[in-house]
């Protein structure tokens, strides 16, 4: 990924990934971005679902969305995708921390044309639910027409990531004070079926296979 | 909370929500913002902790961080939270969900002053781990120098929360494809302790009363 000033990590450092390999890793298993713009002179964050596929990130919305018809315009934006993935708890309250892993990104968007639009919606689909796409209806003429897909390269991204174990001063390692991590984890319950499906119905593929890929 | 144009639901508006309950719950179970800021003439977004009190959201960093020190200046800000709750499969491609929590904020942070720094500390501790800050050691003059905490009151605020499962078109009742929610759950995994750790040493209370918490 290219690493501009803005682009690198400053605080703590080393915890900065500049390879699309680990920023891919992260998207993959986060489904909900925060984008950032410039709208009506202030900042707006709003978070949005998105998918990606090779080196591009998808975002959808309603043709009509404030988010979605500013993007289109390609104005410059910022998003960052971050979940926490453990507590630090450190002898001191100062060494307390998160593990966590982000991306940020810097760019802008584009509107994606009419005729990719399907692959486009696929991506995201396949991002959320991998094989579901082929397993539903498409949507049809007035559905596409209902929503747009903006398409942000990854080219300006950094990931920053926390692990491990609290790094407590050695004066405070003589203190009788628990000290650790409490991982956090993101798990998938069991499916709840829509009241107005056959009692009898499998479950499909796609939903059988999300849960594998979480245990 | 103040009801503006810009924090008014536009997509979904039976969606929105702005009470002040509503809002802090969700504020309370969650751990990361996504802050966004205009910086060097572009937008800016950092995910980053935060802490809620009363009406008084606090994030903290190191005094030098280029997101602290522009906060400081009491520049316009947007902020937003979010979870995702659960995937939400419908008959078509096009009526796939999420279900979420989230809330978005704009205005403005202040420093906090020297005199409130330790409870402003504090306010972020306790809503991550309630309880942690009387079990471990106080912050010093030099932790305290090294770290500034701007206070963002919660004034322009919304919150927007989707549940409960899919809404086919009725035409599609009829195919004979599998629709629902698989609900998405955070959940704490056991702790961790440190390896210079005493292998007796009792979990703490706060640690213990977490899982509490979560199950």
């Amino acid at each position: 990924m290219k690493k501009t000033p803005r682009s690198t990590v400053k605080r703590a450092p080393k915890r900065g990934l500049y390879d699309a390999p680990s920023i891919y890793e992260i998207l993959d298993r986060n489904h909900i971005c925060h984008v950032g713009i410039l709208h009506e002179g202030a900042p707006l964050v709003i978070p949005t679902l998105y998918g990606r596929k090779g080196n591009t990130l998808y975002i959808h919305g309603a043709s009509v969305s404030r988010l979605i018809t500013r993007l289109e315009e390609a104005i410059p934006l910022s998003l960052s995708v971050a979940k926490t993935t453990g507590l630090v708890l450190a002898r001191s309250a100062f060494h307390h921390s998160l593990n966590y892993e982000s991306v940020v990104l810097f760019g802008a968007g584009r509107l994606v044309p009419e005729a990719d639009k399907m692959e486009a919606l696929k991506a995201v689909s396949d991002h959320l639910i991998p094989g579901r796409w082929e397993e539903v209806r498409k949507p049809n003429t007035k559905e596409l027409k209902a929503t747009k897909v903006i398409a942000i390269p990854l080219e300006e991204v950094t990931a920053k990531v926390r692990s491990g174990g609290p790094k407590d001063d050695p004066a405070d390692d003589e203190l009788a004070l628990w000290a650790g991590v409490v991982p956090i984890k993101e798990i998938y319950e069991a499916p709840i079926a829509d009241s107005t499906l056959n009692k009898n119905m499998e479950l499909p593929k796609s939903v059988t296979n999300l849960y594998n890929l979480k245990s």
